[in-house]
């Protein structure tokens, strides 16, 4: 089948069902980061094989809506089909809903389709308001299961495993309680959960079903007295199943999951938003009333998890040092043995991860590492692909964003440094570097009342750069799971509004960039985690909290320009730098060891 | 009639309306920081005289809310009669619909009653629902005026005048074009205002109705093609009205609006949920439907008025000038004469009232003058009274906040200065006040790209303090009317939540403090106005602003730590100091130049 044969069959469909429009999502059910094939509908409808995209079929035309960093990718693959490309970065281009409405403006009789497995209830919700605000109808339907039935891979059936209390630091039962005590507090007495990470947390349980995050493809209903898990009995050995069920948790099949809403006798039932399907949600309905549902956004759930505890944060200290081991080895290889043979962004990356594969507990990648030598680090979402990844050669630049899965944690470092001839760095590299450099101490080193949310203290970040006129396209600071997902919320640092407040044990990403297209990219990265700061003496009493850094590797300081750091920067600077050597050195041999220390050297 | 008779009549008229509870606020109509008497029906009901309160009446009980700076004075003025003090800044305190959820809870033919033209629309609809919840119904009724017949002042009937064009910098016509083409791209047709401030700006009127704010009680309307003041016309004298009539605004009585609204005949009718009374907005629904109320918070016409023009701009740095000479010479006057006399927190706020009431164009106060001494400067909304206001004798530190009204802009300063032997300055105050001026340059130095938020740009003002574990309970920065309210949004600089980007033109204060119960207080503010920045020559594109300062007053130097200053803060306060100098030495005689040069010295 060709994508206009496929387009032709969804018509068919649209056309029984008496739709005079259809939009097919690039998402899962589980708003999950990375996706697993059998849900790539978008891509499997339009030939475009780009993360983000979402398409709308009508009976005459066929279009595309992805974003600047895919122009050119889907200019390719959406060649020889029928499908218009609509460049969703550019200030020109209509929403999809814009469109819908100019396209069917006050049509009354028009319905768009969906599926609304595709949809959060938010993001469902607004899409309807704004249609019907120009008299269309948004209509629940799956039109692409019918039809995509040849080659369509399956959901993934790989086998979950316990993660242990020693790694997780808190039972499924101690959390099951919390859980409840929440509802309750909210006069809720159910919750039902869609994102894998949240699953993940709640049960203790991890998986290998899509790339870099351990999760597992489920849902889960907790109740006062039950706590069910919908997930295929295939991937749950005897042995776990009865682990599982020690612990309080009923095992169901996967898609049981919507029946069982259906029929659910619940008073109020909970919800987040922005990680519950719509479908989930309309199941929901046909069993309780409006009324009856509580969608929030975010659910305390979520809150709960980004807390981490004492255990979590003593592992990912561990993980850690593994990371460091490896990261440290790397930097010393690319300095002295890796340009006697010919080098691109790729093996690089690969050498990389081969230095973690060797770390305790190290399982996998927590994203696609980021290699962007020169001007390939300007852009910022870069994936280095063979055909036409950089060779190393000459003086350069080097952005490097990477991270691992470890049992014990998961991490994520950005380090830039200078390959080649130390004297043939520019100026103006130093200086962005070191503007770079002075915003990330100046987030690290913050202190700040309780309460305090991300937003406020973004500006730490970006202000020696703002100063001068420049700035960074992407957030200063993620969320990080714990040997789960690499970003995850409430809480982040950003410009972006945000109404969450940072909480103790909040483990962030703490990383701005300057980008200089067809020149370079700059980005410093440590991860950081949330301590109440120790009193201080002048204080009135106020609760206070800081940072530590948990990320333990050097920053080049030949890319710095010294004359622009103040004496607390540089003392900050020499503080890490020794700290780094004291706990890495341990693990290293000596000549990995006097590398490090020339690298650690004090400023 | 004393209050606790007053209260029974109240509750005779409860019964008759089936009312199990009445609420009675201390607001007004117009949602006025500075209320007309006639609409204290708070204090009437209860006898309690603060500017911040609400009461509730039940058939047996009596209550008043207030927060912690009224309790003294509320638990003075409520003796003698059955009201009991709620103690709203007390964390276990109730909120008044927890309070009637708890009394009422579930019965479910309880009635609340309240006068919905105390309520903005946001507001009344936010109890609502949190009453229904519970199962409690509110209902719309004025009990206050069928009872306070006797001794109740009248509305303000002070006549209104024309606002000229040259101060005000665009002309009626212009900005009612500007505000129609607003509605259309909103959609709308019909635009209801009752706040005092934006019928001023609007309409280029003033008056001097209330306190401080030199504005008109009235309502407006603008519709398609007629625009509409409701304005008592005893308060219109005739040229005016023949002057505002050839500017396409229609006269009607005041209290017309009612009547007007009911029959209003517009597709869609925008409001202010925040500045429009439930009342008017009652109105409304009853000649169009809910789906036709565009109820918006912030209108678009609080942001046009936050924009200054040019001329407003002009004319507040030439009321800079002015209040500038009137501080200098109060200064001159405190640190020379002052003490050969006996002084009171109230004799220094006269004869600052005195020195600015020489200016040119000045009307008023844009505030009652906070005049603190040591101790009393720790109080945030701290207003001496003639009883109990402290004399100025010894060593200590005065905190003065103050502001003018001028024809040509709105001024709104604060200072802390030292008075008396300079040797007894303690290490800790001069430590508290360079981490307060410290934080007050890094806001008035800050550079942002458009669209930032002030909220993000808090943190600079509170970074040094935080770290040491100090902070301040009020805002960083408020909006700054002209010749208009001193306090006003929608955009601000502080820690909570709020979405409004920083707009050119908009005026703030910068005010960072610090607080020490029973010794001293610290407050350092200027206004500063909002710029385009230079573009810089490393810059990557985006819009940068930044702020100008306006305020011209030097700072104490005397309560400096200088070795807490770095290079760049003492260049900043020397650049300042030389710009107050140049600026206002022409308008001083020699001696107050002589004064003036040594307090601008350079560090």
């Amino acid at each position: 089948m060709t994508v206009n044969e496929r387009v032709s069959a969804l018509r068919v469909l649209m056309k029984k069902n008496g739709l005079s429009a259809y939009i097919i999502r690039g998402t899962d059910p589980h708003a999950s980061e990375y996706m697993a094939p059998h849900w790539m509908e978008m891509s499997w409808i339009t030939g475009f094989l780009g993360e983000s995209g979402t398409a709308v079929v009508t009976m005459d035309q066929a279009l595309l809506w992805t974003d600047s960093r895919y122009y050119l990718q889907a200019g390719e693959e959406l060649k020889g089909s029928e499908y218009k490309l609509m460049r969703e970065s550019d200030v020109d281009c209509p929403t999809i809903a814009e469109w819908l409405l100019s396209t069917f403006n006050f049509q009354l009789s028009t319905k768009i389709g969906v599926n609304p497995e595709m949809y959060s209830i938010d993001g469902y919700r607004l899409l309807q308001t704004e249609l019907e605000d120009g008299g269309l109808r948004l209509m629940s339907i799956d039109l692409i299961a019918p039809i995509w039935t040849e080659g369509r891979p399956d959901i993934p059936m790989n086998p979950l495993y316990i993660y242990e209390d020693c790694y997780a630091g808190e039972r499924v039962g101690a959390k099951l309680e919390r859980v409840r005590d929440m509802l309750s507090a909210h006069r809720c007495d159910a919750l039902v959960i869609a994102e894998l990470d949240e699953i993940g947390w709640l049960l203790n349980i991890r998986g290998t079903d899509v790339d870099y995050t351990p999760c597992v493809i489920a849902y889960c209903v907790v109740e006062k007295t039950r706590c069910t898990l919908f997930v295929d009995s295939r991937k749950v050995c005897d042995a776990d199943a009865a682990v599982l069920r020690g612990k309080g948790v009923e095992l169901m099949p996967y898609h049981a999951v919507f029946d069982y809403l259906k029929n659910i006798s619940a008073t109020r039932v909970m919800m987040d938003g922005n990680r519950v399907n719509e479908a989930l949600y309309e199941c929901v309905l046909s069993s309780v009333s409006h009324a009856a549902c509580k969608v929030v956004t975010p659910s305390p759930l979520q809150v709960m998890m980004s807390v981490k505890n004492d255990i979590e944060l003593a592992g990912t200290r561990l993980a850690m040092r593994q990371d460091a081991v490896a990261l440290t080895r790397f930097f010393r290889w690319l300095e002295t043995e890796a340009l006697q043979s010919p080098q691109t962004e790729i093996t690089l990356a690969d050498r990389l991860h081969a230095y973690r594969a060797m770390g305790t507990h190290f399982t996998d990648e927590s994203f696609g590492t980021i290699a962007g030598w020169n001007a390939n680090g300007a852009i910022v979402h870069y994936a280095a692909k063979p055909e036409s990844c950089a060779a190393i050669t000459g003086n350069g630049v080097l952005l490097l964003d990477s991270g691992g899965q470890y049992l014990d944690g998961t991490t994520d470092i950005t380090r830039t440094v200078w390959v080649g001839d130390e004297k043939a760095i520019p100026a103006q590299l130093k200086r962005d570097f070191t503007l770079v450099l002075k915003g990330h101490i100046a987030l690290a080193r913050a202190r700040f009342p309780k309460g305090t949310r991300g937003n406020q203290l973004d500006v730490l970040a970006h202000q020696f750069m703002w100063a001068e006129g420049v700035t960074y396209g992407h957030g200063t600071g993620h969320g990080v799971g714990h040997f789960m997902g690499c970003h995850e919320g409430p809480a982040n640092i950003r410009t972006d509004n945000n109404t969450n407040p940072i909480h103790l044990g909040n483990v962030f990403s703490d990383e701005p960039g300057i980008y200089r297209a067809g020149e370079y990219g700059i980005r410093t990265e440590n991860l950081i985690a949330t301590r109440q700061a120790a009193p201080s003496p002048r204080s009135t009493g106020e609760t206070y909290y800081e940072f530590e850094t948990l990320t333990l590797c050097f920053y080049d300081k030949r890319l710095m320009e010294f004359s622009m750091l103040t004496p607390d920067e540089v003392a900050w600077i020499n503080d890490y730098h020794a700290w780094v050597e004291r706990e890495v050195t341990p693990l290293l041999n000596e000549d990995e060891a006097a590398y490090l220390h020339t690298k650690c050297l004090p400023i």
